[in-house]
């Protein structure tokens, strides 16, 4: 299963591309889709679409994994990370792409078996599990990588569960 | 020119699309988008983008004309509204339109001469300015129309102030 991992965000989006196979997981790409302040609000958002739609096009990934959206405390970029997280699913369902969401918390427990765990925490386990040199920059690109991840072991441990289902 | 008029939502996007021209409006089209609360969030924001294109591609407004979004009370409702938001107005940059954003007090202003006008009085305006036998349904219809006369009068005393410039 091809799982992409998204950070949401107007300025970076981090992604993750990431293959999980026989309970092994395989690298395939990760960086950001990165736009300019000095960018109308509007282009920038056509500017994600296009760009995550063409990634989703060369890894033709099943899965698209993206943080459940909470409220911060500043309400002018909520509202802009809405509306590139908006587009960013859309590019997902236009591709036909299943999608999750799952909170921090869910993803500290899935990457580090930790929900105290800190973010540096996160981080390292996320580069050991993928068998990278170095956590990848910027934390929004660790932060998607760590977020495939969790769809993988949450969608893992369901196949398993229902591999184990007494009709099968 | 024509102008395509949105007030965003995920439930209901209202949407009216008017023509402007020598100061006359003509009305071109108007309804709703409606998606279903049963349906997958994501699979609504699929849904709205697929069906506002297909109004811009049968139209070919000019300019999108789309409320300024602003925080209310229900801060799940706003995270959806802006997610919505971000669709439409990819929707109009990939037809390569112009996008303006008004407030609700701008629209007021535009429709009525007056910010503190009511909503009824507003629908009423709309309604005469567009010569239509009653005010349209839901208000989410009613308020996208207005949202153009808004553009219109805005982009309109522009091009007049344009006209009186020295350099003409």
């Amino acid at each position: 299963m091809i799982i992409l991992g998204i950070d949401p965000g107007y300025a970076i989006v981090g992604v993750g591309v990431i293959e999980y196979k026989a309970n092994k997981f395989k690298v395939i790409d990760y960086g950001a889709i990165t736009t300019s302040k000095d960018d109308d609000f509007n282009d920038r958002l056509l500017q994600i679409h296009t760009r995550l739609s063409k990634i989703i096009a060369a890894y033709k990934p099943q899965a698209l994994a993206i943080e459940k959206l909470y409220f911060n405390t500043n309400a002018t970029t909520a509202i802009g990370v809405a509306q590139a997280r908006g587009v960013c699913v859309l590019a997902a369902k236009q591709a036909n792409m299943d999608i999750a969401e799952y909170t921090p918390l869910q993803v500290k427990q899935a990457v580090t078996g930790y929900g105290k765990a800190t973010k540096k925490q996160v981080q390292e386990m996320t580069k050991m599990l993928l068998n990278l040199e170095t956590v990848p920059k910027p934390d929004d690109t660790a932060d998607a990588l760590a977020m495939a991840i969790c769809h993988a072991h949450s969608a893992g441990s369901l196949s398993e569960k229902l591999k184990n289902m007494k009709f099968n």
